[in-house]
């Protein structure tokens, strides 16, 4: 079999002939971005042989010249029956791994947007409970004693073990005289025992939040004793390989063992998490009885491994919407394997559970008469609008960009990412400020939003996102008809390269800010409303500790409206996901709240596509629509 | 790290100094018989060293001779750190494996013992049902369609799918435009889908009745379209060499991966049996969708992998008695994975689901007033008492005689086992007749007890069980002390040796009957009865096609009434189990029967010992209760 080499790594593998050499990277380890999931459609792939052939069946995206020199896409060409040497591109900051700590939980999720007054009483509960010893007489088991001893405690539940519990049940019955405590979470008429342990362990009872991002997922370890927040950590879904936004993920998913290694990523990477705040905080993993999650409905598909392929497909039509009672094991998440893994519900194929979970904190979730407008913007944007009344949702497909994807020198909100920027009108040269005022990495979303709202209001680039070619900058570089914005130069980046901005991330990050704001603004028109009606405007999203509105008006992200209309949530799905995890009526609020909220197809508006294109501008094609946006000319 | 060397067989293994034997004899492949549990008790794991040395702390049961001539108990010697030679005894017919084919049906369970009149309906039922195509407008998932589809056949059940389903659901929704066929249990609110399949393939609804005694496990495959009996196997349970009986195999189970090695020996034996009547008979394990499996609460317990010592010890109390709902994936059966695995309800730590099972088919079952007994004659005999007013049952030791264990040349009822047997009063030499007519390669429990009653009737064994010495015969010949009963010389017999019985089997089998018919008689005396009251006298065991009863009464089996008041009713577990799996209305009864059942624990009548003692003669010591056994002198 031909042995290829994939440099500068230094790895090889044997593979037959015919393998796309996509596969072959991945059997040698080498990561390989294939944002639009193997189609040959998003260039992103490109790798270069130096020694060898291969059979590039596609050339897809790449020019004659990149031809020539060698290049093609790792995700058409296959081997022929020779070996060859693959030089694969340096990967930027993307690499989650990257980075070695991340922020505090403040940053991920901000308690203080909880309601004032809200019940604490966790689905998953501790309780100690006495069980009588065992007697010839009465002919009980083990078991039989123990789901009384809950009975008389809780009511006439139906008690559902485990094999896994009953295991270990008639030894733990005996340690401590029958004194055992019981992880417990109960529904209509059942209650199910997730784990029974010797004598008194109620303080010792913890929970996870979980947000499945098709960008990043964040993972918070709750000591259900008061409701207390452990740690929080997050990291990329490891998945993004596979494809950037959801239709890629779902294009990829085609093959039975595709979605296998898509279950396999995503849980890898939840698993990481949970290793990681639970061994900093001396936790077991077996100590935590409940997960809430909340994700997309692709991304709730593929953790369960269940084919997305018609989500994607006229009618849309998902699976599941709803969970059924699922377990840790049954899912794959390492903890307690018996624990109830709570799936946030979702409302349709593009509006999901990280949907109902986010507006859990706003005024959406209370029978405020007023209407307000919850707007997440992640890898896809969801806007859900209304009032105690109604509740209408909407989906677009936003990108990565503000979590740092398809930007060179993008990357999530952690350790090192610039969240704050500052450009000298003068001499067009930035000042930057890093999560923990480390030496930068990268550019986070927070970053790339006062990046290109500076760059605006200073002149340096135009309307249209292009850099001024006509004024020199010592940030500027022009190279042909390419031109790029160099925000921290190689000496002082922390991976050793320039970390630049080109033109054809300003035009990404436009298309983003874009196709939120147009669904917003159509949204509300197919109410008859506008953005005046609106009594508070709730950004989601994962920026960071703060979005600059100033910033994002100027990009025309957000509509041009008092600053006292906004509240930045930040990752509403995560709160949101928290809240359920210690609030029984969150839960059952959210349920609700998924029940009555409407879908709304946008691209089915005949208008779509005007609005679209006439916000692709900064901020906006109708200037007036902005007015206290006033650029330097 | 020294290496043992087993002969015959010449396997090695390395293992460290202070390993058991019989642990090295495992890890080599090497079987040897433990029916104590590694107590040193029984002296059955008697090895011989040949080379080297072994630190061998009891000697048990050993004589002087045997331990100056090398013997050690392998479950007791340790190895030093030197390599060993060991010699282990070569094994008669108990190796299940040996018999390559099995009886048919009707040897195991007789279904015209069913009442004529009983209602087929199968506890796993598989229907065609139309899903609506998906539309965009009603915003539904596939789930919600699926689910709904049901419910307007089946009312207002709550649809219960596991991942594994739904995993496929939306493919094979798509296939045939919505005509999917289900197979599903129902219970008191909930639903559980166990398999979804595209098209109409309702005449393909396989399952499985399993009756997992200590000794012998069966596995019936039935088409649950009609209740037709597609095939039927058995063998020895793969626990055997962990012990003989419960009580060993309790003892043997007091560490977890021992209990771990239990239920995987028990399950390789239900799996390699689910094997046999599937691929025969051109079944995918796939399609069965539902298991009823009869057992002891022992068999039970290591079947789930349940920690089973405290059954043993005062106030003897199991894990459970009644099941919870199991799927084949959490025990382990290699069927549809969300197959529903039922079991058989327990009564008490020693009346287990086999005996609520057995008496599903008799008189006991149903509103008689008259008074009858079962007698299930295995491992264990259990003993059930009643009518419609009251059951009462209790347990004894028989130990696994009849099912030919611990009898030199015993064997189960399968092929090549002697089944019937007339001993020539002149010349003392038998006649065999063996299942299937073919090559005699052991003896079975119907063969045990006719031999042993003509040995007795023609006087070649006194009614001690002692082997004539005073006048001679070619089938006796004597060895110092000892005695044996040549049944079938080598040249004749499938094993190549000699098919004999020794005094001490004979002892065995007067053990085991003294046991089961003390116990029926010290029941009945706790209620004040004599066998007189009793309608009819149930007896059920896995003694082949028949039960010679003219033979049993005399070896005081069972008691001198006139023979039509006795049915045998063979595996009566395992019709039991049938029965079940194909109505829904023996599930209930089997539940109702289990609550009603009370449990007496014999050994705590203080006049238990003087009955079993009495019973301890050919045909009892009180010759007047058999007033029709008239021995030749």
């Amino acid at each position: 079999m031909p042995i290829v080499t994939f440099q500068p790594i230094g790895k090889s593998v044997s593979a037959s002939a015919g393998t796309l050499l996509i596969d072959c990277a991945k059997t040698a380890g080498v990561s390989i971005d294939a944002p639009c999931g193997g189609k040959g459609a998003c260039g992103k792939c490109m790798v270069r042989v130096k020694q060898g052939n291969v059979d590039s069946q596609s050339l897809g995206t790449l020019s004659k010249e990149m031809v020539a020199d060698g290049y093609v896409l790792a995700c058409k060409a296959v081997l022929l029956d020779e070996d060859v040497t693959i030089e694969t591109p340096e990967r930027t900051g993307w690499d989650g791994g990257k980075f070695a700590e991340s922020l505090d939980e403040e940053c991920l999720i901000r308690r203080e947007l909880m309601p004032s007054i809200w019940e604490f009483d966790p689905l998953a509960i501790k309780w100690m409970i006495q069980v009588p010893p065992a007697e010839l007489e009465d002919g009980l088991s083990d078991f039989d004693r123990f789901s009384r001893a809950i009975q008389k405690e809780w009511g006439p539940f139906e008690v559902v073990c485990s094999i896994n519990v009953l295991r270990g049940l008639a030894e733990t019955l005996r340690i401590d005289n029958g004194r055992v405590t019981v992880s417990l979470v109960y529904g209509d008429k059942r209650l199910n025992v997730l784990r029974v342990e010797p004598s008194d362990s109620t303080l010792r009872n913890f929970g996870i939040a979980v947000d499945i991002g098709t960008t990043t997922i964040a993972v918070q370890l709750v000591s259900l004793e008061m409701g207390k927040i452990v740690a929080t950590q997050s990291d990329y879904n490891g998945q993004i390989t596979c494809g950037l936004d959801v239709i890629s993920r779902i294009n990829y998913a085609r093959l039975p063992e595709r979605r296998e290694e898509l279950r396999a990523l995503v849980l890898k990477t939840i698993n990481g998490l949970i290793k990681k705040t639970t061994s900093a905080k001396g936790v077991s993993p077996l100590e935590i009885c409940n997960a809430v999650i909340s994700g997309n409905t692709t991304m709730i598909h593929l953790l369960l491994g269940l084919n997305p392929e018609y989500i994607r497909l006229d009618p849309y039509t998902p699976t599941i919407l709803k969970s059924l009672y699922l377990t840790a094991a049954e899912v794959g998440v390492d903890i307690n394997p018996d624990s109830w893994i709570c799936l946030s519900p979702c409302v349709g194929s593009y509006v999901g559970g990280d949907i109902t979970a986010g507006i859990l904190c706003t005024d959406l979730a209370t029978d405020s008469e007023e209407v307000n407008l919850f707007i997440d913007i992640g890898t896809n944007g969801e806007i859900v609008l209304g009032n105690r009344d109604f509740l209408m949702s909407c989906a677009c497909s936003a990108g990565p960009a503000f979590e740092g994807g398809g930007i060179d020198c993008g990357m999530r909100a952690a350790l090192g990412a610039i969240e704050r920027v500052e450009v000298d009108p003068i001499t067009g040269l930035s000042k930057c400020w890093t999560v923990g005022g480390t030496t930068p990495q990268g550019i986070c979303g927070s970053g790339i939003i006062a990046l290109v709202a500076d760059l605006f209001m200073t002149g340096w680039i135009d309307s249209a996102g292009k850099l001024n070619r006509s004024k020199p900058s010592p940030a500027i570089e022009i190279s042909g008809r390419n031109a790029y914005y160099v925000l921290v130069p190689a000496e002082k980046s922390g991976t050793g390269k320039a970390l630049r901005i080109t033109e054809t991330d300003i035009e990404n990050i436009i298309r983003t800010k874009a196709a939120i704001y147009s669904a917003c603004a159509l949204m509300l028109k197919q109410v008859d409303m506008t953005f005046n009606d609106i009594a508070c405007i709730y950004i989601a999203g994962g920026f960071g500790r703060f979005l600059d509105l100033d910033k994002a008006t100027i990009l025309g992200l957000i509509p041009d409206l008092p600053r006292e209309k906004f509240k930045y949530i930040g990752n509403a799905s995560l709160m949101g996901s928290y809240m359920t995890l210690v609030s029984r009526n969150y839960y059952q609020k959210q349920i609700e709240l998924a029940n009555r909220m409407a879908y709304i197809d946008l691209s089915s508006d005949p208008t779509y596509m005007d609005q679209y294109m006439a916000a692709l501008f900064l901020p906006h094609t109708e200037a007036s629509l902005f007015p206290t946006v006033k650029p330097r000319k």
